[in-house]
């Protein structure tokens, strides 16, 4: 290259983006040369049914591109972003490759309340699995008996509300060794139900994901083990097979887990978001001015208003445990109002040192994890 | 490569990673073959101070490699992932070197308060560009007539309930035609304490972002002029060379929307985490059984403590119009605890429907953001 002062400035800058454009052209072709290199290990891996995430060799292949990078003069933390998301990327591909293949081929899946969203979202995961699925809804009761003829499984995808009912109605047609199991946010009555309905294997399956989920990777499935869970285990290997992680516990834990874990938060995010609608606040104007946490904060609540009113109306008022904790929660808001009154700044600050010290070390990991978050919000939105 | 029946799989698949890997040497050499060239691209800029953020450049760039990776059997939005963070990192490399020139070389800038968290953060980010930097913390008021000699710029960097006090003890001892400027998240009252105590150039600033940001990059400052705009431009102009942007509006349409977007959001965070903490809820065992979205939304609570109690209790309790807002906030709460005791579903949905209609197109927007920082946390932690 010639010297700069013989060029415009203008002119040096267009050559040294034209460089640019070169080495990006390069990446990018030395990325599709890398997908071609992962199909081969796909195919390989799906022929001999190998598993798809392998921890230790992504660990090993981070670590690898960090000291190349270091060695470079680049920052190890931006190389290993830029390889986690290749490395997630391949191994959606892979997962998404080998859900073709089914761990239980031939067998017959009954979807109940298959129209819905998620049933229908699992209808379309087992089918393109090679797995034989039959729907069940509200008008085929009729044909029950025909639907439930030598099916290997029964899935519920039912409301909270109905889970119980449906498992008494069903039960009768069911093959003694088919596997009932459900879907439902709340397992403990629904698993009573199931168990009290029909003799053969029972398992509760709650997914904590939507229909939106465009992949089962890492996403988690809780199992709440009913009845003969060796005749349940290859249902719990497909999901594996799927890239999902299976978290297993009684019922009863469940429940209360999942009191604080949904209800709670999606109560606290509703009346977050109803406050908001009755003072008619200007959310286009608020997120001009606003850091990139506020603009995520208010996302969160957003988000929860673009989905099905009567999921989040049957997962806040589930049941009489989940409503008297949400009184609770509004007795404890009330709790401020003193504070608030009386302008206390010196208990509040009390109030949230002691706070702060229950969250301990959680509080950190959440700094940090949500700072990384934002940086992403800032480069992609 | 032989056929794979000669060999065992596993030494077929270690003989795939080991292409995989060569494939990511070249990777990252041309990484840092393209730092190389965009380090050239920093110095020019330098050199003729040219803006670091081209927008059009940035969008020509990235739909030429989407193109490209289209044509190559790649996912466009995989790769335009990939190069968001690619060219926020060089863009972020940038302007910390332009950061380096200051648009007014040797100007002298006073921070008051400099030895609070923010306070240190613009002392360094002054210093690093260049500028002559002074500090009057609590114990240098003895020496205030020196420390203002000759200064450019005053920065308050006090907590609020101090800003307007502060101003008036400072203001004698400047030079007429030094700008004051102050950093606190209200503005009204310290704006018009500034302008009754300082006679020259006045100008209120609130950065949106903390001390732990590690970047002002397309940080927001909103800027409520006092004074003599003018005489100011040249600090907007630095803070913008610094990559922030600036937001214009005046003190009491600022206050109000903080009043949302800080106060009432920060009180709704706290009460929630006082509530878990109440409760003694087993964080990390909620956390096993969580969605992305839960870990997301309980980081956010987290966050919150992990940062100043008094600089959390200013902003929450900051005004009688604040506290009233948080007071309504509490009794809108309370309006939701008929509907949980009585159980009644059909005014849940239906509030929730308004709710929602309310929100409108912005809740996509938030479940189309909010999903794709979900897949960020997925990939990283």
């Amino acid at each position: 290259m010639k010297n700069t002062e013989e060029f415009s400035i203008e002119e040096t800058l267009t050559a040294l983006r034209k460089k640019i454009d070169a080495v990006d052209e390069k990446i990018v072709a030395s990325l599709a040369e890398r997908q071609q290199v992962v199909d081969q290990v796909v195919a390989l891996k799906k022929a001999h049914n190998l598993p798809v995430y392998h921890p230790a060799r992504e660990e090993d292949l981070i670590s690898k591109r960090r000291q190349q990078g270091a060695a470079s003069d680049l920052d190890p933390d931006f190389i290993e972003d830029l390889y986690r998301t290749i490395i997630r990327r391949s191994r959606v591909e892979q997962a998404s490759r080998m859900a073709m293949k089914s761990v239980r081929p031939g067998a017959v899946v009954l979807m109940v309340g298959g129209e819905g969203r998620l049933g229908r979202y699992f209808s379309n995961t087992f089918s393109e699995a090679g797995y034989s699925v039959r729907i069940l809804d509200r008008n085929d009761w009729p044909e029950v008996g025909r639907l439930c003829r030598g099916i290997d499984l029964a899935v519920l995808s039912v409301p909270i509300d109905r889970t119980a009912e449906i498992a008494r109605r069903l039960a009768p047609y069911l093959p003694p060794e088919a596997v009932l199991a459900d879907l439902t946010s709340l397992k403990a009555e629904p698993l009573q139900a199931m168990l009290d309905a029909h003799p053969g294997p029972v398992i509760g399956l709650h997914p904590l994901f939507g229909p939106t989920t465009a992949s089962l990777d890492k996403q988690i499935i809780v199992a709440t083990p009913g009845r003969d869970s060796s005749a349940c285990r290859w249902l719990l290997d497909q999901f594996s097979t799927w890239g999902s992680i299976i978290v297993t516990a009684d019922a009863e834990e469940h429940d209360e887990i999942m009191d604080i874990v949904q209800a709670l938060r999606h109560f606290a995010t509703f009346a977050f978001g109803r406050f908001l609608s009755q003072k008619q606040i200007q959310l286009s104007r608020t997120l001009e001015f606003s850091s990139p946490i506020y603009r995520l904060e208010l996302g969160m609540v957003g988000r929860l208003f673009a989905q099905d009113p009567s999921l989040y109306r049957e997962i806040i008022l589930a049941s009489p445990q989940r409503r008297a904790l949400l009184k609770d929660y509004i007795a404890s808001m009330n709790e401020n109002l003193a504070m608030i009154e009386s302008d206390d700044k010196e208990r509040f600050q009390a109030e949230f040192k002691k706070i702060a010290a229950w969250f301990g070390a959680f509080s950190d990991q959440a700094l940090r994890e949500s700072s990384y978050l934002i940086n992403k919000l800032i480069e992609r939105f």
